[in-house]
Formats: structure tokens, C-alpha cells, sequence
């Protein structure tokens, strides 16, 4: 199995610090935006039909995250998504809850088809896009990320996107290698958002440069290490996404290297 | 006056760990939904009309909270509404500064005739829903909870909902009885959101099958005894409301119970 | 040159509580309710068009920030501002990401011709507003505020507005007299929404009653010492922002006063 090569992400990613254009849900704007900052990218949140196409194109990458859709903003995805199509802009979904609704794992189903380098779930989302009963119970997966390793790999092949599961193990697959990260903190499913969040840790990775299979190990580890980091200070939950965000600006490749944990 | 039982409440909570579907103000959903995670629900934010209908029967709580209405936003809270009620799926109401505008004290009295099983605000908004001039001032009231005791009983008749007032002293009235709940502490005034948050957490409550009545007790003392831990460490009201979430996330019915402070 | 009087500015915002009313971003908003919680006001998110004309002649200040616009949030935000106007109320404009697309420059352009006290940018922002081009990279700036001095005083000129450029240095001018402040700390460009937290407590100030000068000098100055008090127990950029609203909070006169330089 080769292993992407981490010993520059980091670098690379403040280096050139992408111009991340988000079209995400309210819950994680805020969490989202400091997250990218953090990270060392530039965030910007775009959503309106009469801007969408002219901002994705003056991206680096472009994350679409479901997790409070209605009409106008499926609109303006799917507009956004085209328009970093023609111009080459890497894009990344979020399914949130595919599979809680039928309006979600159609939107989702439908969004996955149209060309993005990575897609990131948990278990449930995955599974439900790969056409499978998965189990969500609302935006929480009732099933482990284990579960979802052989949906990921036939989405991956019919999509063409990297698929990267999250859960207490991270499974990142093209298709046909498939890598685990035994990084994070169960903390991480006591915070809001912490998904979309490697989301769009991922985006700016690919923003980066960084090729859809490296940029999803690198963005889950950067994430994951920074929580490793954050539990060992914390009194609860919010502590712990104050000293994450703080971990995440603090990170170096150097200690990304030493932090990662191959399952 | 028979008191509320809560010797269970957080076990039963964390053990269920009911899913509660919210449709809330932009302001507050983020803080909303780490107040659930650390309370032990499962939040989802949910208010697209496509898939409201769908959603709201497989929660065990809904939560409507009208902070930053417009059109098809309240179309969805009463489409969610009228599906909770065919699933029998409790809900609660915060009318947030019904008063302020004749739009928002429509709004939320029709809501308020809807059947939901609770609801909570400050004075001004529980006295306006009860046709009182009840002095709103924006989203915050000029009156004491004290002065709205008369409206929440009359409110509460009307509805059959339990009423809660919160403020220095909060009153929880199914209309006959009546309880008066002293903790808090005043900072949590200088929190933006912290009243949707104790909606918020007794909907979960409910989700995890207390009685109305039981429930509002419950949820009000758990944020009130959480603010009183989380006042200890604080500097101001940010280092606050990061302790507000951790104290929640840790506390047990053995605090909750030594804790509570009847008015 | 003469210097705005801040010796009783935070003592005014105080004692007066003024009810702010809102027109702002998703990302932003509780960020920014926070911090005028901190700074003594009252913060009200209100957009729908159903009810903007009712609120804005009930506030003492209405502030316009464009950071997620789309077109019923901007018909919704020229509502406010005519019924702000009609009544007297003084509202600032937060032009956020001008220049990047055609749709934000256009709709900005048309909002600082009707009649804001203050329009508060960073350097991109401003000379777009001007004219210019400005260099914007998504909602960021790849100017120095220094450069958008002369930008500065036409657009106060053209409007009639106090403009207040940002940056390393903040400059303010009516398009006659200007003054240039040094507070603040390089930490404030990795927090999200810091700029909309300026615009928000300056239009607390312009509530308060002070003039527009001094509302943009007291706000920033607010701003930019809190941040020096905040960076000195930061870890990162989220420590960094507790730390803000905690400093926010507490700040007084006395401090204001002697912290202030000016550039």
C-alpha cells in the first residue's frame, strides 16, 4: 500500500494559502470559517444564484456541504459546481444525512454524480449513497465507519471521487487502495460541525494542490492530530473545540508526521 | 405544591439520547446544537419544507424557534408542527420577541395554538402571547419573569401547554400548578442565545420522555445549575459560555439534585 | 488635527444599552451578538421583509453587512435602511467582499449611496466602493489600508458617510479631517467575523448617540484594545477570541483612554 507523503502538507497548504469558497450549512459557518483560518487557508461563504458563478472560478476549491439545504441552495450548488467544473476548481461534498430523508440522499445522490474529487461521510451518509440501507438517525450514523469500508470503495469507482468514511477509524479510498486513520478523540462527536470541518480541512488541502487522495489523509489528520492535542487540555466539549481551532494554527508538518496513525 | 421528580432525568436523558429536530434562529444553531450534544440528545437542524414532513415523525422532540423568521421559514414550522402532532412527537415553543413586531406576535400566537407540549420566554414574550402589552424591547424584556405569572397561567390554559417564564426567577405553570426556579446566574444575559438554549434542552427532555411539566423543571435547572458552576472560572461571558457547555456536558442527576434551588 | 474625546464613550454605550438591529451575515451572527452583548448593547437579528420596516424606526442603530447576501436579504436591507432613514436612526454598512463579484460591488454601490453614517471596510472594500480596483481575494484584502486612504475620503465625500478603512492601521475620515489608529494585533485577521464585530460595535456607538467620526473611532479603538488585552493569554486564534469578548466586557474608559495610539 503506498501511503501519500505528508511531510509538506502543511507547508504547502500556508504557503499558498487557498481561497476556499464554501457552500455550507449555518449550523458550521462559523466553526467552518475559523477552521479554514486555522488551517492557513482563506475562507469565503457564497451562496447566492447571482454570485455563485463568478466566485467559484476565482477559488482554489470549492466545498458543498448539504447540511441545511432547501431549493435555492441546491440551486446554487449544483450552479457552483458546474461553474468549478469548467474552470478546474477541485470541489468536495459533505452528504449530511444521506439518508434521513429522501430529499437528502436525492440532492446528495444527484450532487455526487456531477464530478467531485472527494466525498466525506460517516458511515450512514456513505452507505446510503452507495445505495445501501445505512442506518442514519438524523446527521449521527448508527453503524461504525468499518461498516461502510465496501460502499466506499464501489462509490468511489462509479463517481471517480476519493471517498473518505470518518468514525473511530477514517477509511480514504480511491476505488482501489483504501488507507486507515486511527487518529482524533471521541470528543470530536460531542462537538457540532467537527465533520464538516474535515470537510473542509480536505478542500483546502485540495486547494493546495494536493491530489484528492493525499489531500483527504492529510486533512483528516491534521484534524485528527489537532484533537489529540486538544483532549489533553479540556474540561468538556467547548474547551475542546477552543483548544482544536488553537491546535489546528499551531500544527507543523513536522509534528503531523509524528502524529499520524496508520490503522 | 408537588415538586418535580428529578432524581433521573440526566440518566434518562444520556440513555435515550433522543434525536431532537430543530427549527431555530441562524443566531443560535450552532450553540444550540453543542448545548444538545453536551445535554446527551442528538440535535438536527431541519427546515427545508421538501423534507420537514419526513423528519419531524422519526425525532423524539421538536424544537421551533421563531429568532430569525421569514415567510418560508414559518411555513415550515407549521408544516413540522402539524407532523409532529399525527407521529405524536412533543414539542416546544420559543417565541422569541413576539411583541417586538406584529409579525412576530402573530406568528407566535398561531404557533402557540398549534398543541406544542411547551412554551418558554422571557416575560415580555409570555405576556404579549397572553395579550398583554408586556414591554418588549427587541429580543430582550423590560419587565421580571415575576410580573408575567398571571399570563403564564391564562397561557397555559389556553394552550394546554406548559408555560415557562425564564428571567432571575423562572416559572414553570401547567396552569394550575405553578414552580419557581432561583438558579442561573445573570451572566447568562450577557450570552446571546442562552434562553434558546434552555428551550433547546427541554425538548430534549421531552425527546427523552419526561412529562411537560417535568421536563421544563428539568431542562431549566440543568442550564441553571450548569451556569452556576460555569461562573466560578470565568472572565466574562465568552470563557462563560465556553464553561456554560462543559459544565453541562459533565454534570449528573446527583448535582442536578443537590443543585436545584426552589424559589 | 483634532482627535475624538473618548473619555466617556464606553460610560454613554453603557448607561444608554442601545438596541442594535442587525442585517447581517449567517457567519457573523452570533459572533457579533456577543460582542455587543459585551460592549453594552442590545444586538436584534432581524431580516424578514415582513417586518424590517417595523423594526429599524424601534432601534437606535441599524447595521447592514452584506457578507451572505442574496436578493430577499437585499431587498430586505434596503427596506431597513429607508425606514431607518424615515426615522432618524443612524445605521452603519459593512460592504464585505466588494470587488469580488459583480453582484456584491453593484449592491454595495447602491446601498452607500442611501445614506449610511458610517461604511466600515478593509482596504479591497473601500476602494471598490470608490471606484477603484481594489485587489480583493475573497473577503480578504491584498492591499494595506494604508493604500486606501485617498479611496477613503472620495467615498466619504461622494456619500456624506464616515468611511473606516481597516488593516494594520485603521484610518477614519468624513473626507475632511483623518486620524489613523494603531491598536489591535495580526491575531484579529485569523478570527472569522473580527471585521464585522468592528462595524457592529461602531454602530453601538452610533447608538449610544455619538457622532459618526467619533463612533467609528471609539468602536475600533473598543475593539483594538480588547484584542492587546486578549493576545497576551492566547493560545491560538480561538483562545484568542474567549479572550476578546471576556476583554470587550470588561474594558472601561479609563482603559480605553490609555490604550488608544494613535498612528
Amino acid at each position: 500500500m503506498e501511503r501519500p507523503d505528508l511531510t509538506s502538507a502543511i507547508d504547502r497548504l500556508r504557503s499558498r494559502g487557498p481561497l476556499v469558497h464554501n457552500i455550507t450549512n449555518y449550523v458550521v459557518m462559523n466553526s467552518t470559517a475559523n477552521a479554514l483560518l486555522a488551517a492557513g487557508a482563506s475562507p469565503a461563504m457564497v451562496h447566492a444564484l447571482d454570485e455563485v458563478a463568478d466566485f467559484a472560478p476565482i477559488a482554489q476549491a470549492l466545498v458543498i456541504n448539504i447540511g441545511t439545504l432547501s431549493a435555492p441552495w441546491v440551486a446554487a450548488m449544483e450552479k457552483a459546481a458546474e461553474a468549478a467544473n469548467a474552470a478546474g476548481v477541485p470541489w468536495i461534498l459533505d452528504p449530511v444525512a444521506a439518508g434521513a430523508t429522501a430529499y437528502r440522499t436525492e440532492t446528495a445522490t444527484r450532487l455526487a454524480a456531477m464530478g467531485p474529487a472527494v466525498i466525506r461521510g460517516n458511515a450512514s451518509e456513505i452507505m446510503s449513497l452507495a445505495g445501501e440501507a445505512g442506518g442514519a438517525r438524523g446527521v449521527d450514523s448508527t453503524k461504525g465507519s468499518e461498516a461502510a469500508q465496501d460502499a466506499a470503495r464501489r462509490l468511489a469507482k462509479r463517481t471517480g471521487a476519493v471517498v473518505a468514511v470518518t468514525g473511530a477509524v477514517d477509511y480514504v479510498t480511491d476505488g482501489e487502495r483504501m488507507v486507515g486513520l486511527a487518529n482524533g478523540d471521541p470528543m470530536l462527536a460531542r462537538v457540532t460541525g467537527t465533520g464538516c470541518m474535515a470537510t473542509a480541512i480536505i478542500g483546502a488541502c485540495l486547494g493546495a494542490g494536493l491530489a484528492p487522495f493525499d489531500a483527504a489523509v492529510a486533512g483528516l489528520t491534521m484534524l485528527g492530530v489537532a484533537a489529540e492535542t486538544a483532549i489533553r487540555h479540556a474540561n468538556g466539549p467547548a474547551s475542546f473545540q477552543v483548544g482544536l481551532i488553537d491546535a489546528l494554527h499551531r500544527l507543523d508538518d513536522a509534528a503531523l508526521v509524528a502524529g499520524v496513525r496508520w490503522a
